[in-house]
């Protein structure tokens, strides 16, 4: 299941293959690594006459040990260009972002990182600043498919207030955590968010609830957030025994093993916890057919594996108290449902649901401390896309600007991020983890 | 610049060719011309237990002449599918789109529509609902991307009071008008809006100002408005004078030779004016550069054309009285400005912020009873599109589900509906004439 064209293209004799027949170039992604500096080098920190934001930003990286440096040096290569567009308030003040990117658009390291920070649109003093801040998010995802080299590009739009809790965002987006993620818009909502007593270890003594852990991307969930430090209970049908089994052993964690679909899942699940700090709702199937050819079955299974049964859970172990203030639910959706896709009604039905139980939701949790958000992955590399056919195999693989798929630790990465007490003004949020697949709606 | 391919799979001999390689197999899209029925055939009506606007959507629709159903009929071929949704408070309720759509997904005519209608998720009664009615939007993508043979397929959101307003967005939709417009979510917001004395002029009495309007698109527009009865100033620079002038005359309409971006442009504009009902903000220039290969004159002036102008004229003739009340404008934004695009920083961000203009005016513009919305256009046959790389082209006009480029009149038709004064409740909106592209965010 690996991508055997990336591992020739970054092969001695592949580069030189590839670049004389003008080949996709995927490079290879920084990943992070537990004791990883923050960043790989320097960050180049701009911003617009007036910003809020460069200045807290500025003293929570240096803090972090980034050397940061705001005038850019002839030659000098940057991990990360990121650029405080809080001051601009008319569309003509835009014009700051052609000066500070122009000058060093080729400056960035591979892996490097390009983060605009703004405010959010709806929270402009006047149209035209709202309009303004709308509008960064053509360039950061203009800069994304642009740059190449591994190099992300993401908007944040922060609140006011929220000049400190964005330290979490930063973090994942700057670090290797967030490899595969790119062309995507967060928000920050205001107030402000614990720091860990150990930012290498910002899950210690929480406790994690990680459904369908046996396999993949849920296996991948369960490693991570236990490397960050959550005591881990995966879950999976009672099918997935041993793999779920070796899972457990492998985080130290508890192994659960239940059919989250029967009618009495949520009470005997509620009846095991005696509270968490994190759920993940990473369960989910996929039976495709058109709807033309699609019997019943496979509606009614998609639907409630994937979403209704998440709702059943989340709303039982909220009325019995079992998820904890400062409770985290991450929801894991797809592409397919944000753009749709042939042969997957049932899927892309589901999965836009999952955006819209995160959306729905956000504002009632928050009255009790609880965020939710989700991933959407893209093209991840499982044992379930080793088995697609070679064409659409190697075209989702490649229609993304890291010109390659992502791996499950990258989905794994981003729920931990979501998951951490550090990140308690991020609700409501839809992140992709595809690299900034070319799908889209 | 024709679709070359496209006039040859549609050819006695193309056909067999076509089917035999199995290639793309654009249909031939069934467009409006004045005096056609509304639809091409009858409509099947569907609902959930509970649904608030089948009633009235029936009602509408037999009042304007067409043959509705509400029992499929073996073997029966149907213009138009049509689900109202709105009964569906949770999750497993969604199984009610199953049923409606399974037995009858082969029953679409060519050029066919299917829309389902909903209750905007924020407006919903509980989160439970919000999710389910949220969950809509994978269904009708994805039935987009299955059903071909130039079927479109959308989800429109009605607000409860709604009912009625609806009816220029279904005819808009059911019509020939729509035909390149599919894979959209639309907004239609409560209260009622005028029916027009007769909806194939909708446009009479109205005066409407068309930018860019000597050729492509913006012609098009001028075409489009002035067929449906407005009487309409084509702007264009002064450069144009020729071809401004014969679409003007074509029209019967006025032209009016400007330099919007000139200093005094907008005053200019408001001294020649007595007030507009219309205003279709299409003149836009792309200077195409990776931003590290980017001069300031591109970033600017492509700023300053499809962006700033744009807000420098609003903002004078609203404050000078000169949109009355009852008033429209309509942007035009792009894929770029949703999805990125490589070489297009400053296009990308100009046509964002367009975006970003409708989302912020519209509850502003509410307060005086003028809506503003936008289109986004997709691959549209252009001189522009015509001189670009073969493959490219191709590649643009093939990756959507219409398999094929649109045509201007397509962007044309969709602003009419925006400007139709049927349309009072719809706002903030930006609708893609993709054909449902492939790409986006």
């Amino acid at each position: 299941m690996g991508d055997r064209y990336a591992n020739f293209a970054n092969s001695g004799m592949g580069r030189g293959v590839v670049k004389r027949l003008g080949l996709p170039d995927p490079p290879r992604l920084r990943r992070y690594q537990p004791g990883d500096p923050l960043t790989n080098g320097p960050v180049l920190l701009g911003a617009a006459d007036g910003g809020r934001l460069a200045g807290p930003v500025g003293k929570l990286l240096e803090a972090a040990g980034v050397a940061v440096t705001e005038t850019a040096g002839e030659g000098d290569k940057y991990a990360a260009l990121v650029f405080d567009a809080t001051g601009i308030t008319d569309s003509t003040g835009l014009r700051a972002l052609y000066d500070f990117f122009h000058p060093v658009a080729r400056s960035g390291k591979t892996s490097g990182r390009v983060v605009v920070l703004g405010t959010p649109p709806e929270s402009a003093a006047s149209p035209r600043e709202a309009t303004a801040q709308r509008a960064l998010e053509g360039l950061t995802r203009s800069i994304g498919k642009e740059f190449g080299r591994g190099i992300t590009s993401q908007l944040v739009y922060v609140e006011t207030g929220g000049e400190t809790a964005v330290e979490s965002t930063l973090r994942f987006l700057l670090s290797g955590r967030s490899a595969y993620v790119s062309g995507q818009v967060i928000r920050v909502g205001g107030g402000s968010a614990p720091a860990p007593a150990d930012w290498d270890q910002p899950l210690a003594g929480k406790t994690a609830l990680v459904t369908g852990a046996a396999r993949g991307i849920g296996a991948a969930i369960a490693r991570v957030l236990a490397r960050d430090g959550a005591e881990v209970i995966a879950l999976d049908v009672p099918g997935a025994g041993d793999a779920l089994a070796a899972v457990a052993n492998d985080v130290r964690g508890r192994a659960l093993q239940l059919d989250l679909t029967a009618p009495d899942a949520p009470a005997r699940l509620a009846d095991r916890l005696t509270g968490l700090d994190i759920i993940v709702h990473n369960a989910g199937i996929t039976r495709d057919k058109t709807i033309a050819r699609m019997d019943e079955s496979r509606w009614d299974s998609v639907l409630d594996v994937n979403l209704s049964s998440q709702e059943r859970i989340n709303d039982l172990l909220l009325e019995r108290g079992l998820i904890n203030a400062g409770g985290r639910i991450v929801g894991v959706a797809s592409i397919a449902g944000i753009a749709g896709n042939r042969g997957q009604t049932n899927y892309a039905t589901s999965k836009a649901g999952v955006i819209g139980l995160v959306e729905s939701m956000a504002p009632v949790l928050a009255k009790r401390g609880i965020t939710i958000n989700a991933v959407a992955p893209g093209f991840i590399e499982t044992a379930m896309t080793a088995k697609m056919p070679l064409f659409l195999r190697e075209a989702g693989r490649r229609m993304n600007s890291l010109s390659q798929g992502g791996l499950p630790v990258d989905v794994a990465e981003t729920i931990s991020w979501f998951a951490s007490p550090a990140s308690a003004t991020i609700s409501g949020n839809v992140v992709r983890v595809c690299g900034q697949s070319l799908l889209g709606a």
